[in-house]
């Protein structure tokens, strides 16, 4: 990276949750051409967490349009919760602001087509979606691999996403709202098969509007019967084709023992990438009773940390050097498009295809 | 392995194609218990190779009537192509010998049934099917962790068999005959599953009759376009749903380019099993410019030379000993009915439901 | 890293070489509580390197003097030339600035212990030695490990620096002034191995003053005899006998093919831990003609980058927060003697002893 | 292997200890050609296990003369006590048998002698040591590699053999006649390194004769404190010069949590290997609460099973077929020579030369 310019990004990070927190830090001190101006959550004891942890130019705000339209503020990180993402990015747009939005933009399809639109109707402002998996260094070795032709035609993605199991059940508080295990768990392995696959690329599509043509999937429900009553489960498997002509499947989950597993393998005519075939946390291998083993990362933000570094730098770059962002409100909308098509899919129990306007077909 | 009786089984191997090779020379010197006393062939110039590479005690035949009705014959090993497997398998039951037949049964199913039902007319011998995969140590080891409870419930598999490409288009001509993908590559696959699912068997089932319940596949044409005549594919990816509530994938493919690589996960609520991680043909890690590699297998007899062998040692204590063979002719029918749901689903892109008498409605 | 005060350290990096480079942007960019105040080189090009690639707030001075007495400055990081290392890191401390000094402290033993004294001179300042290897995630996991006692007691080090093979032939240029091979690729390792094993602890011995009893070091000219000139090797086998009964063994090369590789096995009487089994780069595999493989870390720099931010920022914390700094300049001194020890044993050909003052007994 | 021949060898096994049992089921079961006529054992116990375990062919004796001069024995397999085996061996040999004699010769090198001085008496018989580890087929690999020239040149092995902690004491009692860890437990790595880096192929050495410039050892007592009466050890650190300017480290230890841990690393000028990284049982992985994890050989033999029979194959078909054999009594005496050496250097704790003639300096 190579800093070309005194100017600073004035970051405000919206939401002071677990993640929001983790933002906060990365913007405050990992990013070096960003500057951490504001911290907004409603909740009145993250006031003493941000005085603490983050440096004292993070003013704190429990209101999100004070924060949104200080004009210290060029840009917002979006990390609230999912339900007010799409309102506070057009609300942000709106107010002149570029903006990084936590993945998914809505649970609802529907609610994220206007963020589609208010970032189209605002060119001139950055609108990047947290697609973190993207700029997790593997990943994006896989993808300089697939660009400068190692892997021949790059024509099948086997992803899975498997959660660590938690036994206090939280999760199955947090499943109603989180859109269940095709949109919560499998938007990043759903993004990932477009990105590698050449799906992402409008320019390489014959119609950018139709990317998918038949979703398939089937679930389980090993460890959490209850989520039968939201027509949900904690085992998915799903076979997506794409109109190129590629396919993928993955298979997510609640229920992984040792740790937090994302696992991913790129099909090519010449070379095949397994990315993280071992999860493990450090380079330590320990030999005794239970044989040589190594210990893995039990959370997703173990295993992408670095990651959500890149993706704020990243965000940075862009914003000051105006580059196109690489995960845009139309990857965001898309892979949500074919979440929905699995989930329905897994609750007709039947295909579910998609129609020249890219969106899944639910009768 | 103990010996209690100084009785040889003396077997004849039907086939002296590639693996009718193997086959015989198992037989003649892995096989402590047995005796090979008989090759045949039609091809007379597997005479030569038999006196050459076999002991003087295994007379060669032209002929399998003759092979098969010689009263030196206890059993029989058939390795012939597979549309002479269901008559000759018919013939030696009739003949009174016992019968190791390599899979599948045959291409059609219907055909498959006449088998099942000689092997239950004749309860004194035992039929068993070269499911070699299920001899294999890290299988076997896999299923003794099941069965000692050290995954919990094993809910789901996912299978992959990945031949190494070959260039030469053989595999196009012999597809024609082989069944298909489904049939040919992922019988093998299906049989696993059905075995370390508890599917297979029939004291766990509530209608042993109905094992599964749905099955869906898709394919592509990454390297044989020509495929596409045969209405066969070279990838294929597919979701099979037991009736016993537990699920598969399986990946199959003729374009995997580092060897033979054949891949298991085992998941279970307490544990979960990978097997052949890394498919290496020895223990040499090599160390140079392209990196820390092991050269994989290149073929699926690399990968499972000791299996065949163990298989061929199982059979022969099954009839010395009168023990139940592990791979009975109703895994054969079984797995096939599942490999043509496959395919059907494959074809007709969609899922395909099977009926209460077992067998996939195929309209 | 709780960050409990609004105060930063300011720091000058002397030293614009390759490796200050490097340190010069982590503390200006990856050390949240540091502000780098300024860099220094004589060589003027480094000017504009510093104005492109440095925050306007990091000052550049052509005289190290200059930058020493700053008023500015509260702390030096000197990674100039070794031979410049003692000089610098007296003068800073007589000057009233904390000092983080490169690694070795001086080729010349003698010299190294004037510098030991100037920090006993001066303890409201800390001095601090960079041993990068101890800040290492996967290093300090396994400290961690023995600390809590999950190895029972540890008893061995073998560990390995090979660094990859560089035919350029910059090394032997560079190795007359390097202090050869035992010094300069094996300091880190000495330096671990006193570490892990509980030598560095003064506490934890009978007599602090002599650490080690016996070293034997052999060598080979593999690929560079030019180095017999200069009594130097490029592969060196050691074994380092310590007086609490432990003992270890390196294996240092210049001659790696794939990458550099540094390997660590620790032994104890309940496990055994390896770090660094597989020096791989990124989490990605690649499968294809040449087997299964993962590229390697090309240089000591791609494998410790991560360490050499967490031994800035733990400089930091022990200044701001008057903590006790891990890696001590008798540290330095201490592995600087066995690294003589092992020079002379390989150029006499026989077991170095080491005297109850702690030094090794060169006749 | 391809079979000309209908003759088989007619052979004995003397010994019916642990691996003796195994040595006869081996020749009785695995090797097609040869024939197990005959076993001996004083202990009268063993003629049951003899009747139940092995072919009726196997006549057994308690004297092993008789065994080694009746008439239907071409050869004998010697597994007995080391004690006895140089005198079985000269008496087999004195009797016209062809001698496949386990390792060591001798505990004393001096009653070594002998025996290669018989089996250069009679040139017309076979007389092989059994260095079971040269026909491991992942070693015979590496030797491969390096003999085509895929390691440019070989100059560096680093051997390990870590035999699991056996709590029971067992091998404390055997020690005494084991002659101490660098014979009993490093005998295999001394025989390996010295193939793999070109020594025992006297073709390629200036003088023969010698072989060794220098070797160097020490050692540690980790949990068993009471070797020291032997003046043995449970971990020993060995570095071996040869005169061809090549060397190699040995760790050899009793002391293993996880299982047999036997690895080896060979450096080439071109590429690296490493044998055995992963001591896995099978290719069954486990993730779970500890990790991701495989389990290890628990012992010699459960790693180097394939390799016995291999030894056995070879001895045969080196018989039948008049060929050289691979590991000879040179290659017993030879790596005695440097086992004493070893011995020697640990107890009293300086380097030990090699004269001209061989054979270490010991004053």
């Amino acid at each position: 990276m190579s800093i070309t310019s005194a100017k600073k990004l004035r970051i405000a990070v919206l939401g002071l949750g677990r993640m929001g927190k983790r933002h906060a830090r990365h913007v405050a001190y990992n990013v070096p051409r960003a500057e951490l101006v504001a911290v907004c959550d409603p909740v009145a004891a993250t006031e003493g967490w941000a005085k603490e942890d983050l440096p004292a130019t993070a003013k704190w705000y429990a209101d999100s349009t004070e924060a949104i339209n200080s004009p210290d503020v060029d840009a917002v990180l979006i990390a609230t919760d999912t339900a007010t993402h799409a309102t506070l990015a057009i609300q942000a747009l709106q107010a002149g602001k570029h903006v990084l939005l936590e993945k998914p933009i809505s649970v609802d399809v529907k609610k994220a087509i206007p963020v589609v639109e208010a970032a189209a109707a605002h060119p001139h402002l950055k609108t990047m979606i947290g697609f973190s998996r993207r700029y997790d260094e593997s990943y994006l070795e896989a993808k300089r691999r697939i660009d400068n032709g190692q892997l021949g035609k790059a024509y099948m993605i086997k992803s899975a996403t498997n959660d660590q199991y938690d036994p206090s059940g939280f999760f199955i508080a947090y499943s109603k709202d989180s859109g269940g295990i095709f949109l919560d768990c499998g938007i990043h392995d759903i993004d990932i098969a477009r990105w590698l696959l050449d799906v992402a690329n409008p320019s390489l599509l014959k119609n950018p509007a139709k990317q998918v043509t038949r979703v398939y999937a089937t679930g389980l429900n090993v460890r959490h019967p209850e989520l039968a009553e939201s027509e949900d489960c904690d085992n998915a498997n799903c076979i997506v084709e794409f109109e190129n002509g590629t396919q993928c499947t993955f298979h997510l989950s609640r229920t992984a023992l040792h740790g937090h597993d994302c696992f991913c393998e790129v099909f090519g005519t010449e070379s095949k990438l397994v990315i993280n075939g071992n999860p493990n946390m450090t380079r330590v291998e320990i030999r005794d009773e239970h044989g040589v083993r190594m210990e893995s990362t039990p959370t997703y933000y173990d295993r992408f940390k670095d990651a959500f570094v890149n993706e704020a730098n990243t965000f940075t770059a862009c914003v000051l050097d105006d580059l196109p962002v690489p995960t845009t409100p139309s990857d965001g909308l898309e892979a949500a498009q074919i979440a929905l098509g699995l989930t329905h899919s897994f609750r007709a129990g039947k295909p579910v295809f998609f129609g020249e306007d890219g969106k899944p077909i639910i009768d």
